[in-house]
């Protein structure tokens, strides 16, 4: 039988789209990537996920694990030669179980982050990954990924998350580690290798997800801010007078608001222009009286000391939603100014202010009147650090630079003891950069651990991990190939 | 060259110990375990553990790395083979790095656990992590085995502390992950391959640690139960009403504490008789009124609606450290009337009430008068279930069963969902029974990751998988066999 015969046979011919059908599949949400494949599967279930593993192995076709397709770094698209099965999960969407007195819930690859969600509050609980796209990522994405978002500073990473998982591995069979347990120190932890490994390792088809206890109430506020010296000063007052009632510090420069206002002029800012900005969400055991008067202590105290400029505590639900709008329309608000050049980085928190005025004054040596659009989770050390054209340069000759003003950035990221991806992933995006940044030996580690668990090199291929005829390159050539001797040297 | 003569040559004759010197390392502290080595060696950096692993590996001879040498499981003793290099970290100690404005501490593996926290402190910072063997025990050996304690319910466990780590693999190289970084997604994580691993897959010789804020106050309460269903509805109503603030929830069988008082009798339980006793820690980022309101708050409620049937929150600092020496003496106590049979065990804490009641049942049909001293981490779901012997048979006829017990105790667990090392590790202790409660494909999966970093099996060989002579054993035979067809039958 062909692949296409047996994969009908395994799953039902409707769920085996071939031709335009197959098209959404085949490429990235942000239109960055397109690619060809042999086919997109639907299936329903881990043992028809396992039966598709199967029959692609037998057939030596690569596979592309697909979630929700809102990545940032092209994980989800199969290249272009046309031979690769994308296996979407979204059909496999059921939550199997809520167990509230445990704090767990067990759902399938294919659920949307935002139904994820709900089956919580549901139950009275609280599952707190929350990101942009979570009306149509989904959490095997998440889990595949690893994804941030705003609330990692108190409930972490989705790899903080998971406490099992259920995976097919490339040989197509299925290994159940859905335990939904806090403590266990029975061998290797394989959960937290498939983790962020962007399906090169095997299938993510379900996990045993953390709950919390839902907040009685939050409270958000926004303070004016001179310096980000200041930020990290509020930072560590917020971090001691809260604790884990912290559950969002959120930073952005003055440009970054200029830049709502001009785009979304219903929008405003409730305090007087200044260079930075800090959004501080408090969730709160007790209930909103007691949230406000914590604010109120901690930030006048900071005012008073003159960490901060100014300060305004939303006074509602409204208004609060309205700060927490301003922060998440800055991409929109940027992509309407025209295309720019993206970074999702982080440098130890401290590293912050260091790494911001060196990376600004070298990208305005390099390129005079270029634009920063600095925002992102200060409490995390994660900037989505973008780059706007200089008003003067024709968009075509700035985004023709793209390549080296990753390279400056990312260059002063390692400087500073950073990661040049800090939520979104390698995926295809900055798989080729990889190499300049990690040291042989993780690059070698890492290639031991994909030899290991997918010996085919089946799953996945070309992500996260240059193709292995790259690794015979000689070394000197472009900024794929291996690590150079001094990687911190601009581009 | 021989190996001593090498090894003396690489790290100084004074730290290569052979002969009775070496003597202290050959046997864990509980003195259930004694191994012979070639010699043990006690490098003082990096750059020397890597020395001395080259030098092991070209030799081929086995390594046995060694923290504080207070594990629970053998997982730091030589075999008796007379063949292995112990590998103490203890020179190891030093502090390399405090940055409070990122929250994070460099240390090195020999760095005892109190020196840690000591040095977090110093810093107006808290490294949560905290043991019964914290004045000896070392932060490798805790990374090693992912050690837990009693602040898992908030700070997660010893995995959770670790953003980064140093290693030197198998291989003599050294890896230096040491990142800062709460967010960082490029590529596999090789931090948690390590982390948990027993020193099986490399050695790790430093850890970039997560500190948190100091908490303002700390308050204590005794709560008596009726039952293990009362119990985790007053957990149910602690997390919502204090979420994060809830540092630690132990659950204490009132025959353990009466065990206590019996060894003790200078302290004393602050509240009637009952079958169960909670113990709640709060810690709270404002202070001792508020954190005794809280508390006030929550029991009153849970008393009113006849959740627990008396309280006693502490009065003073003396008074909670009084009831957590309750909670610390049960070991020592029970120790005092006799050996008994320990196991550390978890399963999902909704599962506690009938795990317990289905085992205690169990154990008490096939040894009546079979006494249980059960107490643990209850918000963890993680259980220190004790069997003392009956009053009317001999010790020795008691522990000739043990194997026996191990095995229905396991098998209840695994029927229960649980694990059967909640925060041990496997070690020698374990590592026969692994097969049978982990799928043949985890196995694998744990075999094949041995395989690709460890391919000499050199590195602290017959800890955490059986050796692999034991492999080619026809099923069916002892229970270090592979798994069974059905492993929840009992013993």
């Amino acid at each position: 039988m062909t692949l296409l015969a047996e994969l009908a046979a395994a799953i039902g011919p409707d769920h085996v789209l071939a031709g335009p059908a197959g098209a959404p599949f085949l490429t990235d949400w942000r239109r960055r990537y397109t690619g060809r494949a042999a086919a997109v599967v639907r299936p329903a279930s881990t043992a028809e996920v396992a039966r598709v593993v199967g029959i692609c192995l037998r057939h030596g076709a690569p596979m592309v694990p697909q979630g929700g397709n809102t990545g940032l770094a092209g994980g989800a698209t199969p290249d272009d030669s046309g031979r690769a099965v994308v296996i979407s999960l979204a059909r496999m969407n059921r939550i199997r179980a809520v167990d509230p007195l445990n704090d767990t819930l067990v759902a399938e690859a294919g659920c949307v982050l935002q139904a994820v969600q709900d089956a919580a509050r549901q139950a009275g609980r609280l599952f707190p990954l929350s990101l942009a796209s979570e009306g149509s990522c989904t959490i095997g994405g998440n889990l595949s990924t690893n994804a941030g978002g705003t609330q990692v500073l108190r409930y972490g990473n989705a790899r903080e998350l998971a406490l099992g998982l259920e995976v097919v591995t490339p040989d197509g069979e299925i290994w159940n580690g859905l335990r939904g347990l806090r403590k266990d120190n029975t061998g290797y932890h394989l959960r937290d290798l498939y983790l962020g490994a962007e399906g090169t390792l095997g299938i993510i088809t379900a996990a045993t997800l953390r709950l919390f206890p839902l907040p009685a109430a939050q409270c958000v506020a926004l303070a004016a801010l001179g310096t980000l010296d200041d930020a990290l000063a509020l930072l560590a007052r917020a971090r001691s007078g809260f604790d884990a009632a912290l559950t969002a510090f959120e930073i952005m420069s003055g440009a970054s608001l200029d830049v709502v206002v001009r785009a979304f002029p219903r929008q405003r800012v409730p305090l007087a222009p200044a260079p930075w900005y800090a959004l501080l969400e408090l969730s709160d055991s007790e209930g909103e009286a007691h949230a406000r008067e914590r604010f109120e202590r901690v930030l006048t105290a900071a005012l008073d000391d003159g960490v901060v400029r100014d300060v305004a505590i939303a006074e509602s639900l409204a208004q609060g939603k309205a700060l927490w709008h301003l922060r998440e329309s800055i991409s929109e608000a940027q992509a309407a100014e025209g295309k720019n050049i993206k970074h999702d980085i982080a440098v130890p928190t401290s590293a912050i202010p260091a790494f911001v005025a060196a990376t600004d004054a070298l990208l305005e040596r390099w390129l005079p009147g270029v634009r920063h659009v600095t925002f992102g989770h200060l409490g995390d050390g994660n900037l989505h650090y973008n780059v706007s054209r200089p008003e003067s340069m024709p968009e075509a000759g700035f985004l023709a630079r793209q390549d080296q003003v990753y390279r400056l950035v990312h260059d002063s990221v390692q400087a500073h003891g950073g990661s040049i991806s800090a939520e979104h992933g390698i995926g295809q995006l900055r798989r080729d950069e990889l190499p300049r940044y990690k040291s042989p030996v993780e690059m070698a580690l890492m290639r031991r651990l994909k030899q290991a668990l997918d010996p085919r090199g089946l799953m996945n291929p070309g992500k996260v991990l240059p193709p292995p005829a790259r690794f015979a390159r000689p070394p000197g050539g472009d900024a794929g190939g291996p690590a150079k001797p001094d990687p911190r040297r601009p581009g």
